[in-house]
């Protein structure tokens, strides 16, 4: 018994045997094709044509993905924290809302949430070769979260107080309705998205707004300037590693 | 009473005691608390329903402020220079607004001013132990200020004279009415924020619209280079720190 | 006749002679020559008016690309593998869209294939000195291919997640007509593109763009990152470079 | 004679002397006005209001200009070599429309080329200490030149070739009418400016937009990491070339 969930470990937890492998590349492909189902049933004109072979290729992911979840929670050394990590919440979420839309079809809308799934391709990302890189990415921003806080800090001031001045500006018959919708017009700008469906309209709110731009043009520079030099900076010492796989810092060899 | 002035001293600019941090959250609850309100305030929707309750709250943190800002003038070592000071000018244009459109209804629209108090956060932020980050990006760019006023001026020239350019290519019928207008437009164009409520329309304003995005995507990179550079330097000599708190060089100690 | 092949060969296929560099200046010329030809014909007023001569020069060049891939197949020491290779395809690519509209009018839709003809550029620039630029910038690239990786997928995970998230809350009358609409929106505005025809209307629609926005704006930061990071490593090792000066490999000294 | 012509040189073309500076100060005073009188004369409001006013003082002002001028070419050491230098173009530029106004009234939408005056600006610049800063962003340019033209010239392949490709897949319904309006609006796109007066509306130009998008973002970090790297080299000494080979100083041949 001990040795068939063992083994059953083996090939849902890791993956550097030869089944283990196999089941991560049959993961992958199922959460991509479900996750390519829920968006093709999304489409009006898919739903009606298609709708009944879509709920059925739905349903059989679904039931793949329980057994999957069964299992997981079957092998697993610690059900219980399995079931409450991340991860394990997710593969929940991944089967509840068909299920949910089967028994309660006015639970209907929860469909959406199993796009959560296309999380669940982290999990097999863990264990291939490149995790080393999002991990020096992780640390690269982790070293510089202070600054990233100023930086954020800063921002937010700007957008309330640009965004009050506009309001008492442009009023409402610019699309300046209320504060915090200015706030989102100087957000858009400042990030340089700049949808137009809101835009000052007089002189003094454009020049307002330009002011914003070429500051918020230079402040682009300072998120990049924190992470380029983070990463630059010599690798850390090996007691700022941690292993990905158990959460413990690694440690020298003795 | 000496004493006494001493402790609220403590309490009020200090933050190393647990009196004069629980007083710091406090005030950062109530500010940020007076912020929302100001907002919502300006919600046409809420004004109408919650108006007399927002109105309430708003006289009630106006009235707990005006008392911290009567206990600043008090226990400052120097009371005009506290409230000469920029947050002390701060610190009144927080309560002035609100008795403002008490006394004189016409007023009113000061109201908005009172945003304001979101800068009264950064008086907390200063004293929190990631204040040293905003020093170094603070450094990093007065280090950097000449190289920003030349790429300052040459944005401000390049786009003086494309929008110029465009008010004579493209005219009024394509929204470029005015030299003013054509260097917004410039503006929202180089800072790549296109609002898209000016666009040009003839072939040659588009040509030209096109060298200057191009140009503007290539000088995007000066600023990041200039703050990267600077934020990579070695740490400077103790001569360059300056104390947050008084201004004077930090030295060495003997 | 194999001094004819080798001489053509030298001419064609190599720029370090006279007759060479004319040739590639030549080729230059028509190829960007009928590159501005297929733009021209295709806005409507030129079309109309000049149709007939657009179609007189477009047989031309055609006819002088056709002999100079026959000249290359003739002299290619492989042909076979010349017609195989990337710019053996182009170089198809760039004559028989001609043809097979005079020959097939139903085909004539392919003419804008023509266009691929830009990329034959790319040839000759391979000759010129800065090569070994294009090499060191695709070297950073190639170098930093897993961060951009584990980038990309974070950024995949996050327009999908975001769009998913915003179909719900917006739903069809803001325009989010379906999950890969909202997709595409959420990629629109991660990227700060903001083209403005989809934009949320919602108060919570707004405050999840909001903070899309902030979130793309930091993320901006990290592919300029690693390229400027990958860009500043000491020079890799001897193999791999080329010394800028005379276009030989660099090699250990012994 | 000789005297008084040393002395209006040392005024008019230096700026180490009082003299000199107040010369220059009155100078940038006089530019500045009279770009802000082309400005607001160019507003239909002010000139219909306060056009004659505006057309003294622009009268006034190019009197004083060319009195400038004219000092110019009496004191300068070659007259002619000044005459015909970039600012001496400028400088006669700045005078030529208004009397062209004057004398041959159908030449008065010449009046927007005063605006080059701004460029006069850069002369006194060019004079005070932060001279050496904009040298070193020029340098830095510079020495990155041949990296900027291979970026330049695939950003050109992409946004020719992708511009093609939406006009074929999307047509004049949507927009794309002719090849080159697709090109502008794919630099528009891949620059991020995103106006919205172009959009792709068919399922598969939004997918390749949505490339051509995620690719322009990646872009963005190559000019970047170029400009910052050149930045970071260490100064280089006197003559500033440093071999890349052997990273000895380049040398004067004997």
């Amino acid at each position: 018994m001990s040795i068939l969930r063992q083994k059953i470990y083996t090939i849902i937890f890791e993956s550097d045997t030869p089944a283990g492998k196999a089941f991560d590349l049959a993961l992958i492909f199922f959460i991509l094709l479900s996750v390519v189902l829920v968006m093709l049933d999304s489409l009006p004109d898919m739903h009606d044509r298609w709708g009944i072979w879509l709920l059925g290729a739905e349903l059989l992911i679904t039931i793949l993905f329980t057994i999957e979840y069964a299992l997981r929670l079957y092998c697993a050394r610690r059900p219980l924290r399995y079931a409450g990590s991340f991860f394990g919440i997710v593969d929940l979420l991944a089967i509840i809302p068909t299920y949910a839309g089967i028994f309660a079809p006015g639970l209907h809308f929860l469909a959406t949430i199993r796009i959560l799934r296309v999380l669940r391709i982290f999990r097999i990302l863990n264990m291939v070769q490149f995790m080393g890189e999002g991990n020096s990415l992780w640390l690269a921003l982790k070293r510089s979260r202070h600054k990233i806080a100023v930086f954020l800090s800063t921002v937010l001031t700007v957008v309330v107080f640009v965004g009050s001045l506009m309001y008492l500006i442009e009023g409402a018959e610019g699309g300046f309705t209320s504060i915090p919708k200015s706030i989102y017009w100087a957000i858009v700008t400042m990030t340089t998205v700049g949808y137009g469906d809101i835009a000052p309209k007089t002189p003094l709110g454009q020049i307002v707004a330009s002011l914003l731009m070429v500051v918020g043009y230079g402040i682009i520079a300072v998120p990049t300037g924190i992470v380029t030099s983070e990463m630059m900076r010599p690798k850390a010492p090996a007691q700022d590693e941690i292993c990905p796989c158990c959460g413990r810092k690694l440690e020298e060899q003795p």
